[in-house]
């Protein structure tokens, strides 16, 4: 029987220009919807996982096409309440070359912004979870998140379900302080952390996972910042992403995971960029998935890798690929050949 | 030389689906930007006025390339301040046949609802001016509006220059007894008011031009409550669209107007709808064009009308005609010969 | 509690040419997924229905794509089965003014045509039903459809589950001797009836619903006709609607319902039409949300028939409107008053 | 075996705002390409008929391109000359409701306005021909078009081919006295006038057959006029369409037609409008396919005014409608019934 | 005077997803005509060849807009057959990056495969051809499209025309060991083979010409297949493309020829790809243009190689480009360089 | 104070196939406006600049539409003047991969062709003026237009306003005799030179700044003819970028800047390409921007160089980036980082 594994987010508007046209040729905006959680349920669906979304939506025209959106990429919404407040935007403009992409936020005082923490009954939600996870973001919304966010963690501990915290700093949403803060409170209360975190570095040095450079990769470096990491927070594994940035459209990627042991480096790949919006949750869902599932840390994180890197070749914040397609890269098959 | 007109709102991002497509099924907006007051400039400077728009957009691509939009359409935006805010959304389902469009509002803290009285230099921008507008939405976006639109009609004062108020009451926005209270205060300043607000009435009798019924027109009753309203506010001009609403996309259109002495009923139209939004802002336009230019107030309500009949034939919310198109529909030529 | 309705059909994609493109000017087809029973569905769901659709799909991407697509519509889809055969589609080229729109069927061989009797646990899908509809489209697909339906009609008199069909004969699919038989043998097992069928009748007399103008209204045929069926099948009630095509895309539309004893005639509507297919689908599931509601069936045709005028201002096959937008319909309020 | 039917005229590139936007709203055109005789020879090719266009087309893509459009569409494209000069253009915005239509010219110095009457072997083109067509336009292109034409009718008096004229006079392309000049020249070579010629009239009358208001219908009138120009000219036939323009998208229409002895009116049409370009072009094909095949000139007409209201409702300048779809309509079926 | 060469196959509506969506995503399929024979045969059309392609298509709209596809670029059509059955359909979702495109067949019980062999009378169709062309798609298409294809050989064998066979082996169409025999006995009757086909060689390696990776290449292995192949078939010349995958939109790409000889090795290029489909085509196009013309193998292959490189920057099925811009890339020009 | 820099051009009507169809594919056309000078107006009004456009436009729909484009984009229309002419249009298909874009020039005879140079007041316009620009294309278009720009250069010579001349060298449009011999008078009036014009040199070769390669650069050859420019022409600078073409959409890109004494040679970019036309006037603008600015030339050049390896990433013609996108570019942060 598939498992059952539940996010906690918020699901945004997403409006694009068409192409690579800039904001100001804008006629038509691609309006689909997305979030950090929102996009780790959807992949976790497509790979056959019984996957649930918690969240709150305006009870109007568009709040509610949200989450038909969800219901129709398989994601079960029965624990998102629709009721007062706006739903959240984010504008985005897709670079291309040389010209990076630009998300212009528009999500103050939307929806989950608004929500009681009496809203979820995360007792009942999770009673028969078997995983549970959360990003940086949502914590970023405001207290009530942060609220709703460690009665979902006290359940969790409660039925002793493995909680998965990708920390996504949002510089546009907090500042670093309160970001580490609350994070570091968060992540006591993990099994498994996707970034990292170290109170003793210089602070305008970006946490984000997406900025971790491979090609400045120094091992010891991170093995002495996760070590620290798991001790601190108690963490059963810290992993991270490496990215190597070429052109807007043109990346190389790899992850490294830490089991408070030893450090284990995945394949890096070399590719092509569609849409790289998502590629961080799509490597979540790739690690929850093979975790929840029985994998050891090192296939799920090769998996992982490898469902972050496809998820770079689909349109949306969703990673729209089945298991089979992230083994068939996994298993090194020539790329893009054509099957008839 | 062309007159200067200058008028002052809110200019907002509209998100129309595409054809007449739901809500539900749209996965594609059309992105222009309108607002009652910013149409009206629109409209006027297709009709050769030196027309101006004061407001305050986001300084951000989004409110940018609004600003960008009005200057394609001829407006000067000299008096647009940039600065902190959001952009103001709608959101537009075009109706068809027995479904009524729909309006979802998203316009909550944008720019303008987070302006300053201290930002706009009215003494400045109306000393050269010709005639000041303004629509009853502006005043329901808060009170810092309503200190702006007072301090605008102050210096309009001090210059003697006309003012006209069209009262678009709209519900989502604001309570009536608030815009009753409100708009008879700002009426004290005007010469000319499109709309009627009767302290008398039933309050749940809607106020908005849009919905006096031609077909249940009664000449007597006009004139009471035109008289009445013309003693109260001192005003010159009181006027009102009359709508008679077939199918969403086929209506009559006809108007009257007050000077205080004489109710005069223009020819009425019927015709099929392409875009009805900014009709009434199209006929605010046509008004004031020509009483600015000097006509008499009943060949002006003729123009009016038939700007307004000819905007509901264009996509968006802005009368992109001509005044030799207006004039042509005017003067009776059969509707849809093609020139060739 | 909302109640379960079942309908038992083929889900087919549905290609339209663009705009009112014809085939031989379509150089892109617009994509949608629609089908009598399916529509039905849809429509229930969006009313509030606990909505199910029994079918069997291809286990191929647009099979999943079109069982994704009712999902994000509400309906369902635990009963459908995904296996052999292919996607069934239709062609569609929609009419305008004097020109008819034109289907082009390509669905042998589809999936449901292929599947087994066996696949289909109607027991069990029935056991907590509330009520079961099948048209007659569903009976032209083959013996095994004819076989599914026969083994659902069993379950559904076993659970005691009231049972509607639509007759709905298309000309393309089968003769109208195989129809007569057939449906005369279903409609044994029914309780309301939508469309009617008169063994005494000359055949090329079309018997679809859609065919029955009503400016040859004669009463006393109806009256005659439909007593017949009442006896003949046992049925509790015969409903159809009357249209009368003043352009293809101007239409009036009314009905009338025989409840065994009185005839009733509906209100007549006269209205502009942006897709007509599946209006019919639209009224079966107008009279089904009320009599499972526990209308009595005058109030029920009369939602029926708006809902079925509503549906000709959406494009697709599916009703997507609200129990309260049919009813704002019905209370007369003016024709597509914009709300602000 | 089927007809040979050649016409000769221009084929222009029409560049078209979509939907029913303005120019100054336009990001995209629609690029099909259309011309009077072109329609002409489209519509015949649909009808069946061995349909041959005689043209100069500019040597460059943009002029192979056209040249494939009428290939795809049926027409014979083998005496179609390619070389110098520039592709003529025509912008086209659509009108709506009160709104009508618009089209810029930009047709100057095109490929057939440099053409050498050398280029064309009308006595080889047309040696096995059953009919010639050629309309005012062509001859309004220049002093070169005119003797190219001239060339093709010595050759059809020399092979006795039937001749038809459409006067399609163009008031942006030349002055009325130098249109009425040639056009009385060329029409003594003609069996068929389409429209009218009358040099007793007053010049600011438009003799265009689209400004016939049939509300304005005077038999009397019509008879004088067209006996005259039976006599001068020594026509056989001379028909002319009567159009009545209630909206840009709703007209009605019929045709008379005088055999030198009678005067028949057809019956008479109201209806929706797609797009009437062509509509002309359209009632021109379906006189001459049904003349050509020997029908009498009663039921040419018939035919004609069904084939040219059919044309309203094709996107286009094409009549893109088969024989059987104009019989239909003729033989009164409801309009709009959907075929399944 | 231009060479006349015959090509016999299938012609199938190709619907694609826009851009690069998946099917999931796709609300709109791009609907284009395309099949390798008919590829073939509009290749050659571009290249000045008087083009014929031999089929049957359904007599419906949907089979007309396909015969008129093929006109519009060039091709012959008077030997195609309009009748029974359906149209065949191929569904394409472009990959990208590391994802690959993705064909689902539903093709089955097309035209062509309900087609009798006494519809094509090959002994007049052949008559005055200058070479026959077919590929192992059609002959996976049914036993009757086998005899059809004999049929074919025997008129080319009666008046000694050259014939290529491309072996284009499908999997999803027909199993390995039916190619092989089917192939084996039509290759008796062909002078030149595109691809390879080895009894001796394990049968899981795929014989599709697309899968011989250049990066692997073995001169010595395929001169001993090759040699193998003529002396077994008695061919003229055995070729084959070699390719390489970096990704789904980068390739490299070269190929081999083999005249019993000799193994000529052609140039290599590296370049992107905007549409892979009708690669191999293109590439056959290319060789047999050139050999008509006169060419020896080497000069062709080199020409294939270009045209086939060439025909991976043009979206759709069909290479249209020119024998000049075949020559431009082959002369050695900067790519890309912008001509004003 | 921002500057006032003033450009005397063309502005053409760009009509695109869209994505990268073939013109014989396109069925639309994105039109959007742009033309050498008018590029550098808008670009330079998006890095501040007070930026005004000298030009004629046809005054018709199009011609009033290309005016409100410069000024959506910032550009000062005030000296543009409306008349008679034509809009010169230009056919874009953009090339990919191994296939270059494709120009089709449809010109004479605009408006600007028809101009008289009394209706250009450069005394007036240029009076407060801090620079003037204007290119080679605008020389090419006809003698009213060489003596439209010397009456320019003499009124920047009488208030001592740094000239810019770019040779732009457009072979469809003039001989490469004509263009030496005009060009070498109007350098004697210039400052800056953008490429390079040397009268010992080869004709076939092309003087186009496009086609300097940097693979074969040699700088002392760029010295010696650098240096007889600057000496011929008392030129103070003399520019040129050096581009290398790999694929259609993949470049690289550098420039060197001589001043007389120096050659500097930029950094160089390899990039991927959205649309590379354009991007020379991106230059030319980088350039004016930072010497008007005050600048040294050295740092002028790098800014040019980053801002038109930006301006390939911008669809269309214009360099819609801010002056600190380009600095950002320049300052060497990783390519495409998403910044959220």
């Amino acid at each position: 029987m598939s498992k059952k594994v539940v996010t906690l987010g918020e699901l945004l508007l997403r409006l694009s220009t068409q192409g690579c046209k800039r904001f100001c040729q804008a006629n038509t905006f691609d309006a689909i919807y997305g979030g950090s959680e929102a996009n780790v349920s959807v992949s976790l669906a497509n790979f056959g996982v019984n996957s649930y979304f918690v969240s709150k939506l305006p009870n109007n025209p568009i709040g509610r096409s949200a989450e038909a959106f969800l219901k129709e990429y398989g994601v079960n919404t029965d624990y998102i309440k629709l009721g007062k407040g706006r739903m959240g935007i984010y504008f985005y403009e897709k670079g291309t070359s040389v010209r990076s992409s630009k998300v212009v936020y528009d999500r103050d005082n939307s929806a989950i912004t608004k929500a009681s923490v009496d809203e979820f009954e995360f007792d009942e939600i999770l009673k028969d979870a078997d995983w549970f996870h959360v990003s940086g973001i949502t914590l970023a919304l405001g207290e009530n998140c942060i609220e709703i966010c460690k009665k979902a963690l006290k359940s969790a501990k409660k039925y002793n379900i493995p909680v998965s915290v990708d920390l996504n700093y949002r510089k546009q949403l907090w500042p670093f302080d309160k970001f580490e803060n609350t994070m570091s409170e968060i992540l006591k209360d993990a099994d498994l952390c996707i970034g990292w975190l170290d109170s003793n570095k210089n602070k305008d040095f970006r946490y984000n996972t997406a900025n971790f450079a491979q090609k400045d990769f120094d091992e010891s470096k991170y093995i002495k910042i996760f070590k620290n990491m798991c001790k601190s927070y108690n963490l059963k594994y810290v992993v991270t992403t490496l990215r190597e940035s070429y052109l807007a459209d043109n990346n190389g990627l790899s992850a490294v995971a830490y089991d408070g042991n030893e450090l284990y480096h995945s394949k890096k790949y070399n590719f092509n960029i569609l849409d790289r919006v998502g590629a961080g949750d799509a490597f979540a869902a790739g690690l929850i998935y093979k975790l929840v599932s029985g994998s050891n840390y090192k296939d799920a994180l090769e998996f992982a890798v490898a469902a972050s890197v496809l998820k770079h070749s689909i349109e949306g914040d969703f990673n729209l690929v089945s298991e089979e397609e992230v083994k068939n890269l996994l298993s090194g098959n020539i790329y893009g050949s054509l099957q008839r």
